[in-house]
């Protein structure tokens, strides 16, 4: 078979590049650093989508729009997020044909224009906890633009919520880290993230707390595939964000915020791709059996129309390939590309047997199957396929990771995979040692794997890395 | 009761705006034009985009994402859309701190980048259709903002579809103005809207011919709901768009775009609204059954959780009112005003006879109910009141519908609502007439109702309105 794709051993950015255009998930846009989301790979965030505003509203968060464009005064009146984002604003001056009085920016995050709001919103402890989340484009102008993982205009979801108590706050940014993110990315796009503490150093600008999920890639990198933060009272002081109490007094209100974005399709291909293309989890695939007609031939046809309406009266998410002008053979490659869990080839050979062939993505295995056992293959495929990819990334995670005691240890071994070192051989001197190295510290986590409050709390190991 | 909105009869755009500030479904945003929608207003958005995006997949389209940023240059490829748009752009001249080579245009319509786009990926006849769509932001800047009509960022999805020949063009574009847009408007929104061709003095920039839906509102005046348009070979010559043919030769496509935005709310609003607030229609409804504790009492709360319950298992969208800390009368005031089709209001009294109270808010009738009978009254309630909301805006559009012969008398009946009157009387003079009184042709018919395919054919009856 011809080489299709760079191989990831070869050339692993490269392997990325030649995936997704091939794959025919994205383009570059016009504009430097825009990104084209074409069908194949919007079909894929759709699923995500849903997936994630199915846990966002189960955690009883409600939808709602804000603005594109923020004044720019908004962005000055919080010290460290301004200066956080203003090297990456785009600005807007010229607006129906005149020069705007005052200038304003194309969101690159809302929590200046929501805490505006919600300080009109809120005037009783009766309103709190408000638990805001919104789907939007915002825009970060990239110097070094690569699509998904870092793109001047991406899509994601932002939560912003208030409430009475830093407790209640922490315990709602926790309980979206791990009931909505962890969830999904572990269950649902089958990668075994690691959850923890971002240092002082990595956090989110204007955040007293960030907390992130970290996947591991196929070469061994880290990707940040999303965090949520605990802002303490600088927003809410900073736009007066405030409730008058049940006691009675007037008191700020506790924010946080947290975001899952575009940038997860790039996580999802580098974790789980391999050098035929995607490979998709089955519980996110947006069409989880491929049947396709080798070549016609007597009953081809009908059987493979059959086994579509079956699978789909199954519950399976489904699609017929029926364009027999095109070779079998692009085909065949064309669905391996975009990672379709399953194909079911029905040709005039295999139907004379009764067969229909059961092939698996993630393993490649191709089984002859009785037409009759087809559903039921599929359905068996499916299930242990989620599991298998998820395994194969926990496992190879595993044997990317290792312990070590000292800062030195620690960089030489991010070259391969991620190092875990207590935190106390790094420091903030340490920290500080390592990005000149190009190595960061992905995350802070308890010696029982659990997520600190505090990066002062004793014993904590940091994972060092390589980073997308 | 004390009046919670200025009466639709006094002051109908003071009553639109005072109905969107106290169901709080929209606030104005901080830059002038732009609108923040709130969680009320937002999940109503959600069922339309639901909604709609099912019909636009059983269709054939696919969803993908074109960015927000166009280069300037895209936008004057098209000699009569850049003239179209030139006025309401928005314009970043600043990225990441620095002055850009070439200013970048905000999207305010997507034709040109898609445009673009579809010149790459076409190659061959096997290529077409290619049937896209996009749920985004667009800017507009608007020197007349109104919230949901007209705002300078609006959302919407926009379709963009490439065909073979003009045929081809011409019947997609009115299969999704038939089965997308007046299907939708009709069936779910319960919105009797009429479908007819604009005139060349209406047609969107670039298009050939524009398909509209028009909706009657409240106040006799009209509302463009949704356009589909041919937009001929215009966009395939700027941008290229080119296939080769089965037989070989290199040909240009034919393109349409067409569109619906959060402009559907503001229809909503002054198609259904009254004097008490929004209705809703039952099938577009986030919350089709609002059951209420009326105040706290023996078996109360039980009551109303099984009752939400067994609606919930009837399949009926439901929400249960507990927050017996505020007064009853300011919760109905509060669902009457956000529109919920029926309430089920749970109280000790009726309770203690074995009834609940199923208020229905299309006609504010309240019918005490035994508890087993409820699911059962309230799926009759949804049924018939989806009906009864169409019918009696048909029945409005019809009493304010007058039919004339002259140019003189059509502008003179727009005072009051819609005039049907020979297009020969009006014709291109008669249209700029009319457009210096404030009136304008809403769209074009046959005699029979149907929609036609060219101004200039015979026998073609106007609309003469006021219009948002």
């Amino acid at each position: 078979m011809a080489r299709v794709l760079t191989p990831r051993a070869e050339d692993f950015p490269r392997w990325y590049q030649d995936l997704i255009a091939k794959a025919k998930l994205a383009d570059n846009g016009p504009v430097r650093g825009t990104m084209v989301i074409r069908p194949a790979g919007y079909a894929i965030w759709e699923r995500m989508q849903a997936e994630m505003d199915a846990r966002i509203k189960a955690a009883g968060a409600e939808n709602a729009y804000f603005p594109l464009f923020i004044p720019e005064s908004y962005l000055k009146r919080e010290a460290e997020h301004v200066e956080g984002f203003s090297p990456e604003l785009a600005v807007v001056t010229h607006g129906g044909g005149k020069q705007l009085a005052e200038p304003v920016v194309v969101r690159p995050t809302s929590e200046t224009v929501i805490g505006e709001f919600m300080a009109k919103w809120i005037d009783s402890y009766r309103d709190l906890p408000l638990l805001l989340n919104q789907w939007a484009n915002v825009v970060r102008w990239e110097l070094r633009p690569r699509i998904f993982l870092r793109t001047s205009e991406f899509l994601w979801q932002e939560g912003h919520t208030a409430h009475a108590t830093r407790e209640d706050a922490r315990a709602y940014a926790r309980r979206i880290l791990h009931e909505a993110y962890e969830d999904l990315m572990v269950n649902v796009l089958g990668i075994p993230v690691v959850v923890g503490l971002k240092t002082a150093r990595e956090r989110f600008a204007g955040a007293t707390a960030t907390y992130t999920c970290e996947g591991m890639m196929g070469d061994g990198k880290a990707l940040q595939m999303g965090t949520s933060h605990e802002l303490g009272q600088n927003f809410a002081k900073a736009f007066d964000i405030s409730y008058s109490s049940a006691e009675g007094g007037r008191e700020h209100a506790w924010t946080t915020s947290w975001g899952t974005s575009t940038r997860m399709l790039g996580g999802l291909i580098m974790c789980h791709g391999d050098d035929n293309g995607l490979r998709v989890p089955p519980k996110l695939a947006p069409v989880q059996a491929y049947v396709m007609i080798v070549k016609d031939g007597d009953g081809v046809s009908e059987a493979a129309a059959k086994l579509r309406d079956a699978l789909r009266d199954a519950g399976v998410r489904v699609a017929l390939d029926d364009r027999t002008d095109t070779a079998f053979g692009r085909r065949a490659v064309d669905a391996e590309l975009r990672g379709y869990p399953v194909r079911v080839e029905v040709g005039p050979r295999d139907l004379a047997a009764g067969n229909a062939v059961v092939v698996r993505r993630t393993d490649g295995s191709k089984a002859p199957t009785p037409v009759a056992d087809v559903v039921g293959a599929v359905l068996a495929a499916l299930e242990a396929d989620q599991r298998a990819l998820h395994d194969q990334a926990l496992e190879f995670r595993r044997s990317r990771t290792v312990e070590v005691s000292t800062l030195a240890e620690a960089i030489e071994a991010s070259a391969a995979g991620w190092a875990m070192v207590p935190w106390s051989a790094v420091g903030v001197p340490g920290e500080a040692e390592a990005n000149a190295q190009g190595v960061t510290v992905r995350c802070l986590l308890r010696a029982d794997g659990s997520v600190p409050d505090s990066e002062d709390e004793p014993d904590l190991v940091a994972i060092l890395a390589r980073a997308y």
